[in-house]
């Protein structure tokens, strides 16, 4: 069968099974995902056979360790997958809400109802444990997924979907509710992004250049994910040991993250007493510093800070630093170098905070915190599928609402239109 | 100068002015659109020649009646563009918002703020008037805007544009706020629907043939509206009396229209009942009627509905009629043959009512009162932009929160991450 084919089986499987699973109950979708996790807990010997088999064929392409340990699963990653799946059992179902409902002159009540999007392609990579949670938060949210990992975890991505989809059947629903694409060829994912009648919408995971890929040639739409530039700007009315916390935690509570740090912005009034003390701090941590010519003056180990260190994500121990005149130069370098996705202020002085929030266009803006905090747990979506830094549909964060939409609901008495 | 030269540096302009517009607070944004008001009611002179000159090239070049109609301008018109910046003024301001804000075991407070998308690109044919309905929505969300109108148009538009842009500059807003595509050349379109990194959202008016082609084509998102192919279905427990003034109203209230019902299902066992009064109705108002075997059998007059017949929009007095056994057979037509826009049922009976609501996926689902309230002025929305039939972003009619997204917002006091 030739890829196009193929994939047009899956999408409308897909399809027509995201009928089903968008008016299956609460009760019900949440049994599928106990059944699932009890699927999981069955068959951990045939999980961890299926993984071997991917672990010996990617040490024989010479993946580098970091790739070869994202890809292992082991007695406590298989757990984690268990317990993700208790867990968004456990989270209420963002679907059916009818919201603002009102009577309008004419008589009629309108409303909003909250509806799944209908079918999500899942594009990834290495991780295997992303196919549990990818899955478990669409089914969650009504709608049918189609899966697409990389090639190097084909044998542990399909042994897992064999225990969704056993889990699925269990409860009686369809087990094309959750599939996974078996084809390695990069033009299944060519058609998936751009099979519009099938699929609603596209949510790539794994790095810049597969997500820019996806995004420039996607014809359905895509909740995107591309760089973390988040800053921190000191103020000068800052509290100092505040400031001193968060600066210090935003950039070494973990280095690999979206939500760290990569630059940092100090008020040239408070520059003096806090940038050394930081630096010490940064120092012991083992972090490198690249600094503007007026915090190299200040402090020795801050070596230049080219025009391309404002434009980069090191998701590494290194930080980029900024001695700025006052807010307003902060939020002009802000809006000169971030990438949108998340951005603090440490200040006392509440104008200051109200027009940071008011101007600085990122999807979280933050007051007195670590930037770390940017995150679906921390702000208590229950979990996330996502990090968007589009500003269309979901912004930030994406939980379960992210994976719905809202449908005008109308109700009437015989009304006409005069 | 060249297209792509001339595009880039209207996006450039747009980004910047953009950032002002976002900030402007709700007055000055309600003294502008007044402004505008005034700029109109002072100039409707030049108006009006401006418009002249564009319905003699328009006769000319041969344009027929209908499009002509569309593109004149008269006192009455520019009047009824004056109300409606008075309208938008009135209108409460989506900007600012914050909702849903919560303390976290953590102990930071997280909420969401409601903001504009940015820039907005506008894409329309031969009416002028959407140059102030869309201009006057986009300013009231904190949106500056790209307008490209139809090239029979464009000395209107331009004239209208001055006005918008006196308006913005007597109260101290830059004028490329709003902004229109003077190069008529189809490459402008082009450049605008993909210059991502100036254009957050495109909005394209006008015939399905102009909105396939740019959705094809965008790199930017685009919220947009296909066809309306709208269904009512008469329950075999409807009420008569609200079945026939519903049927005859989303039919016959205006056949040009999206929200028109363009086929009606009836089930079975109520056919013999209501099928021969309605087409009676529909005959008085000279409705043609398209109809399956089992109607044709009913009643006289109605010719034979084809395949085609139950995928067509007409907007026109024609009418396709097909009997269904149940409800179930008539969401199996519904799924096979809707574009997602309005589907109406009409039933007492409630367990069917939360049936349909809950399986049939469109963008408005109505209970007992006609299609043709599928509009955002009879939802309350105060205006609106046009229609999505996407699932993404703005579902139905988008009114000025569907011009708007929303970022995180998080205050601490000093929190880091552990």
């Amino acid at each position: 069968m030739n890829v196009k084919t193929y994939m047009q089986q899956l999408g409308e499987s897909a399809r027509t099974a995201s009928r089903t699973i968008s008016a299956a109950d609460t009760g019900l979708k949440n049994q599928a995902l106990r059944a699932i996790a009890d699927e999981l807990s069955h068959n951990r010997e045939s999980l961890l056979q299926a993984n071997l088999q991917d672990m010996k064929v990617g040490q024989q392409y010479g993946l580098d360790e970091a790739l070869l340990d994202r890809l292992s699963l082991d007695g406590g990653r298989i757990d984690a997958m268990i317990e993700g799946l208790e867990q968004v059992a456990a989270l209420p179902d963002p679907c059916g809400e009818i919201t603002h409902m009102n009577y309008r002159p004419s008589g009629i009540q309108v409303g909003k109802m909250r509806v799944p999007l209908g079918v999500v392609g899942i594009i990834y990579e290495s991780r295997p444990n992303v196919t549990i949670d990818a899955a478990s938060l669409c089914l969650k949210s009504g709608n049918a997924t189609i899966l697409r990992g990389g090639k190097e975890a084909l044998n542990s991505n399909k042994a897992i979907v064999q225990c969704i989809q056993h889990g699925l059947q269990k409860v009686g629903l369809p087990d094309t509710v959750v599939q996974v694409v078996e084809m390695a060829d990069r033009e299944a994912v060519t058609e998936l992004i751009t099979m519009s009648e099938y699929v609603d919408v596209i949510v790539p995971r794994g790095g810049k250049n597969l997500i820019e890929r996806i995004s420039n040639d996607a014809k359905v739409s895509v909740i995107k994910h591309l760089d973390g530039i988040c800053h921190v700007y000191i103020d000068d009315q800052a509290d100092m040991e505040k400031a001193f916390n968060i600066a210090l935690n935003a950039k070494t509570h973990r280095y690999g993250v979206c939500n760290a740090m990569e630059t940092l912005l100090i008020a040239e009034g408070v520059a003096t007493e806090i940038l050394p003390r930081l630096v010490g701090a940064y120092k012991e941590k083992g972090v490198e510093l690249r600094g503007c010519d007026k915090s190299r003056e200040l402090v020795e180990d801050i070596t230049v800070a080219t025009e391309e260190d404002w434009r980069t994500e090191y998701l590494a121990a290194i930080l980029s630093i900024r001695i700025v005149a006052d807010m307003s130069e902060a939020i002009d370098h802000i809006r000169c170098y971030s990438s949108g996705h998340t951005e603090a202020i440490v200040t006392e002085n509440i104008t200051r905070a109200r027009q940071f929030m008011a101007v600085v266009d990122s999807s979280s803006i933050i007051v007195n915190a670590s930037t770390r905090f940017a995150d679906g747990f921390e702000y208590g979506l229950g979990a996330e599928i996502g990090i968007s830094t589009d500003k269309i549909h979901a912004r930030g964060p994406v939980g379960l609402e992210g994976m719905t939409s809202q449908k005008w609901v109308v109700f009437g008495n015989g009304h006409i239109r005069e």
